[in-house]
């Protein structure tokens, strides 16, 4: 798990809580009604933009935000590598026991398939094609919270000039001025609060988290195409290296 | 049909509207020649911006916003691969018959050129010429409506303009000011609320829809070929399913 | 003629004048500077972004904005067909005589190559490369309205700037003070109409004409390609027919 | 030459300049500070922002904005087909001598490989990444004036935010406000004078420019793989007009 | 090293400072709650948005920023040529000895395998993966500055909506109204400046170091294939000076 989202998320939050602190009384940042109006918009218009299965997904797809572990790619391709040696000393068959401790269901699919003198061809075009299909639910878990970060400070300013509207209809009280002013300004602050402290930065990460997972698979792919063809151990592990960056390539590789 | 829209709908416009009533009469909020303004330039406008040829299908394209119910994937691999299934066992021809019940008429076309021997280079060709022009009037259907978000809230800022340069040229009654200036932003929140509570979620759920759209018909081409190509149904399905999230997949298949 | 824009652009502007007029007297709305420095300034500007060469074909460019008529896709398909058929039937040469009476230089290119005989690979070529400048030079043309309603706005605010530090250096006039404010707002309000009331709509207009004459180019390539290859009528009809919507497409097709 | 960008420059400049003038004296928008600061940090913040090896370009580059002169395409198919005849009747070895009175060292080197007997391919790629890297480098030109575009308002805008918080911290002196306001504005409108009356423009006319060139480019590969792989000179021809539009392609052509 | 950084960097400060200066004291422009909340926010939302794997780089990707030296494509050219004329003379094995003294190991490494008599597919596969992996990999140094300089800003805003709340709502002492609202600009103007004068011409520059590196290492795996197909030095010197810009090649290339 990564506890880098929980300090950030934590952090920021408490950074913006201890400034309203600082204000003055917590109590002049809450208006209910404002509240109300801009949480509240934020979801129902996400209903209203994206089909309902979609949204379904939502706990789901924020959890993988929050508790996702990114695998080790040096793993993965130290794996390979052992399924490259299996392969060559005992046959492309006796990977099918070899493969029954992993537990991404994506390697054993693959392997699976070599095993079974699947055409290369097809394994290649099956796994890409799960490859795409991923990068496409991915988006749109980022599609979500794009939304609602577009929506809320929208929301926000249309609750502003609600209050601007009601206040300038009234101004026979001037004292009550800046007190309406300062409600009127909440809902944008509200707005900015959901975009830049919510939305933003999760969709954010799922942007980057998909990025990874799929230079993760992409990995597993070209392993298995590798393994599949009959590649010598040592071309597997120098195909697969390449998606490492230089300084975690081990030293002797070079020797 | 998809209630989420309807939900989505009208709980956005019951926040805003129970908001308006907070705060004040809701009498204030309207100016007729602000509305007719607004809504009425961010009418004009579409067939200013838009061949009115595209235009004229907008109310097919909202409709299908509201109420597409998207088909169900897995449904339609059992199918392909029960089609998959007679092919293998009495002949491609037989299909013919099996399609009957079939209502989507691009399975059917497709099907049929099968089953008429068509070249399947040919086949292929024509299936996905269609699906690239899908893509392209879905996408008409979204700019129609992006359009409208556009111009609607600079049509408001306008206004806006307009009524402020009107109040600032008089300034003789101050007692009026306010008032004036609450009229001024009148339009600006106007042209928001057609750009953020209607146009933009509308724009948006197309542009899924047409994600949607595109996989189901992207599975169909997938399917036709395998088929065509005389493929065993359980490739014909494997080949499929990896269109579906792992979640949808059934157990059994790694088994 | 697509009298839809002539409502469009009518019909906005009507209603822009009917606010102007209910905001008071329209003479508030006109200062001669200001006009000049807006105006004035968005074509200059234009002058200075775009080589002059591009410059000079904004009349065309704007002509065929409002005045160009899309011609019937369906029409150009029975003819493709009809071309197919005379081919099939006395020998692709009589097709000379057939491109007699057609209008589009593009249709008459391709089917004269396919009769000369040209190299198919050749034909096909020369065709996408004539395409592929079309979608340059539209690009052309939509490039100059959007440079147009980038800048306007940019030059409409650098006029209300001026203004306003020309009014907040001399505050002995108190009264003075709105007048002055209502003046420098009028160089943001004629940007905002140069850019959303004149250029957007027009450079929006061009890029989907543009995707119109792309479609129908299209479709006279491939009808040209199938025709030369000797394609059968049947298969003509079926290749091209898949650029037409559903809606569109004749019943009997799939009987 | 293109005198319109002295036209577009001089003019935009003129306009702007007469408003200054009729909102006072011109001194009151002149404020060495402001000034400083804008232009300054505009400069500074591109040595910041872009390696000095390309920034060191700027002058080779804005020169070519400003004075250089599109050659003509037409002029350029003209020599094709000459050389495309000349290789016909006395074989291709004779153009060594025809393309001595050329200037263009891009026409030189690829018809001198063709004489060399260079491999096509070869040919091709090499005049084609040497294409690539043509686009690669304009891109750096308008990158640098893109760059400028994007930070002398941000720099504008915190010369304001700086001015605004002197006068807010000390209002003691009402008479001042005004004038205080009104310095503070001044780096706004400097900002936005340079990004939208300097920087922008010249970036939009490389990236026209810079189509312009490909575009010439191209032909030159075009028309030289055509003379190369022995085209007939009609073919040659015929190939390279498409790169022209229709109103400029000569009559007799289909004839 | 590209000392323009620091010119840019430190000029940049210096003007803002000196701006600051001619503002009054600089102590009415920091307020320690508002640099706490938009220096920390804009380092804890990173956290947020970006897994801890990333954003543990950013020192290395920082560095890289100042202190990279672009290595000259001139020289690497030079050294390609050379190691193409040791294997036409010597035979390719005796390139081994050769690059003993290249401190580039994507160099070493490709010529290592074209010596190892790694098929060329695999060779090509190989490099292309890694500069694939290498353009990833720097986007993710970009995307880090570019998430600081989006939610700087946001920050900032919100610091600003928090103090304008604030001193709405207690209108009590007219004479704090000035100095509140000073204040509360400051936000806004350390959020604006973390993402002008800091975030944003890092990530400017790193794009552009990103660009530079690919074109560098894109010369590389062109020579190393060149060279391993036999290539003659003059066509590997050919092939390569296209990445060149026409100023930098030598005038004897055309003799």
């Amino acid at each position: 798990m990564d506890l880098g989202i929980f300090f950030g998320l934590i952090g920021t939050w408490l950074l913006i809580i201890a400034t309203l602190l600082l204000g003055g009384s917590v109590g002049i940042y809450i208006d209910i009604p404002s509240v109300v109006l801009v949480f509240g918009a934020s979801i129902t218009v996400v209903f209203f933009a994206i089909p309902v299965g979609y949204v379904k997904k939502i706990v789901a797809i924020t959890k993988k935000a929050f508790f996702h572990k990114a695998p080790s790619i040096e793993k993965l391709i130290d794996d390979m590598v052992s399924f490259a040696e299996i392969a060559r000393r005992d046959g492309i068959l006796s990977l099918e026991n070899a493969v029954k401790d992993i537990d991404d269901p994506f390697v054993v699919q693959g392997i699976q398939m070599a095993v079974d003198g699947t055409d290369p061809e097809l394994i290649e075009q099956i796994m890409l094609t799960d490859l795409d299909n991923l990068v496409e639910r991915h988006e749109v878990g980022k599609f979500i919270f794009d939304t609602v970060g577009k929506y809320a400070p929208a929301m926000g300013m249309i609750g502003t000039l609600i209050g601007l509207v009601a206040m300038l209809s009234d101004l026979s009280d001037p004292a009550s001025i800046g007190a309406g002013l300062a409600v009127a300004l909440l809902t944008t602050l509200y707005g900015s609060l959901v975009a830049n402290a919510i939305a933003g930065p999760i969709a954010d990460r799922l942007s980057r988290r998909s990025a990874e997972e799929v230079l993760y698979k992409t990995v597993i792919v070209k392993g298995v195409m590798s393994i599949q063809s009959g590649d010598n151990p040592r071309v597997v592990e120098q195909k697969l290296r390449t998606f490492l960056p230089p300084s975690q390539r081990p030293k002797e590789e070079a020797a």
